[in-house]
């Protein structure tokens, strides 16, 4: 399988000039064409390719995109979960998508990703959109007080054949990712990490999904060295609606992940994406396969 | 709808004789028998039945009971989401089972329960079975440091038309449910309860499914007096394999839940069910819907 271009990793785009009108990568790599019967037709991108496939947060928010740019939709996302079932082969790819039930204020969606003659399943996923109402709100976890993302210097990751990292701008306040085989095995897999897209571009609903699946694996924190691990189910909740979103801008946000055990090849993670003003944006929790 | 009669409120079964034959409650609530077409037929349960249609929990497990059922089924669960797209009627129901696809340790499942003559869906499921495999293992998280359950009175939840609490043997430990409209608001929504079925059964996969969706909503310990509220998606991770879960056998399980934010008529819910020993048996997110 042909690797991104070398060019992609030393490739620093200037920053500060903002791009959603559709050319910045991520909107290119989510991006779908409707098919007659309902369905959408994409490509997977070479800017988000991971070690095999495409990175997993790309390929969720395509398929939350199909819920997005769906006509018969009904308010925005509350909850979308992603099951990776097999590797997505480069090249072309079908989301179906079923409206399973609509209610009065939820709507309740089945999708699958599919590819080649026989529509070999790549992805499963359900989602749940919503009318948001006005209610009493209020927040119960804070978010970590930390100092702000321009203290930090940006990460380089540079791993061969993995360019989506440097799609990304990650400044960590902590656990950093460290595959030194000579790294101590720490007791402690909480990362927390300013992120934004690279270049920038304002934030929305499916650049928030895709930044959900945006931590390596705890794995790595855990234990030295490089260990083989990949996100089998991945389950976002939206706390922000696409207007409250928009108040956000380019700003970066701050991520939190931990794991909470680690049990015979399967770690999970809890995160979190915090916004300016101390908004909790997304929650987030996965379930990981790693063989150590 | 017709309510549960009274009677199931005030009976409390004797405690202390185990009973997994098949003819405990739990047991019948979840019962499926199979169809030719490779669905599965059930019927709802009066002993678990809710305010408006059975609890979510039993709900849950009796999808789950359709995989471990699965004669074609590869390993045991390690992520279960449930999406609760409308209200079970009281009778039968009919799960549909697909099995995605299967890779060599892990099978990949999408799941509907419909019913009626037009097969009308009232919830949407996926989930991931897997060979579980040595491998290094360690906790992270800690299961608090509470006394132990006979330490605490069981709760009394007498709720009218609510059967399902009496099922179980609930001792808080803090956060208890109170519906109180003249009770304080609170600041925190965190709840650790003691649970196991009533009667006494040696936990399995699918108790330990329904236990995850046991908690009250956190937002009657945030705001005083009964709020509606209503589970939207529900995930379960496993993180103990039938094996494992066998050397629990009656002894009651440690569940702690929490929200993280409510905004704009939902809330979000972490929880995790810790068994004798310290080990973490289920972590469990959900996305609930309420209206303050």
């Amino acid at each position: 399988m042909p690797d991104a271009p070398p060019s992609l990793f030393a490739a620093s785009p200037a920053a500060g000039t903002a791009d959603n009108s559709g050319s910045h990568p991520f909107d290119r790599a989510i991006r779908l064409t409707p098919l007659p019967d309902g369905n959408w037709r994409g490509h997977t991108s070479a800017d988000y390719r991971n070690m095999v496939g495409p990175y997993g947060g790309i390929t969720a928010a395509t398929v939350l995109n199909a819920i997005l740019q769906h006509p018969a939709r009904l308010g925005d996302p509350v909850a979308l979960t992603v099951n990776y079932a097999g590797p997505v082969q480069d090249g072309e790819f079908t989301i179906e998508v079923e409206i399973l039930r609509t209610n009065r204020a939820t709507q309740h969606w089945t999708l699958r990703l599919v590819q080649g003659p026989d529509r070999t399943p790549a992805l499963s996923a359900t989602a749940v959109t919503a009318l948001r109402r006005p209610a009493w709100s209020g927040p119960e976890l804070g978010m970590p007080v930390v100092p702000p993302a321009d203290s930090f210097p940006r990460e380089q990751i540079d791993l061969a054949g993995v360019p989506w990292t440097a799609r990304y701008d990650m400044r960590f306040v902590r656990g950093a990712l460290s595959l030194d085989p000579e790294s101590a095995a720490s007791d402690n897999s909480c990362t927390e990490v300013w992120m934004r897209d690279e270049p920038p571009r304002p934030i929305d609903l499916a650049s928030l999904c895709s930044m959900c699946d945006g931590f390596f694996p705890r794995i790595f924190l855990r234990r030295p060295g490089f260990v083989p691990a990949g996100t089998v189910s991945m389950t976002v909740y939206f706390h922000a609606d696409a207007q409250t979103l928009a108040t956000q801008h380019e700003a970066p946000v701050l991520g939190v992940a931990r794991a909470q055990v680690f049990a015979q090849g399967f770690f999970d993670q809890t995160a979190q994406v915090w916004g300016q003003g101390g908004t909790l944006l997304a929650s987030s929790h996965q379930i990981v396969y790693y063989k150590e």
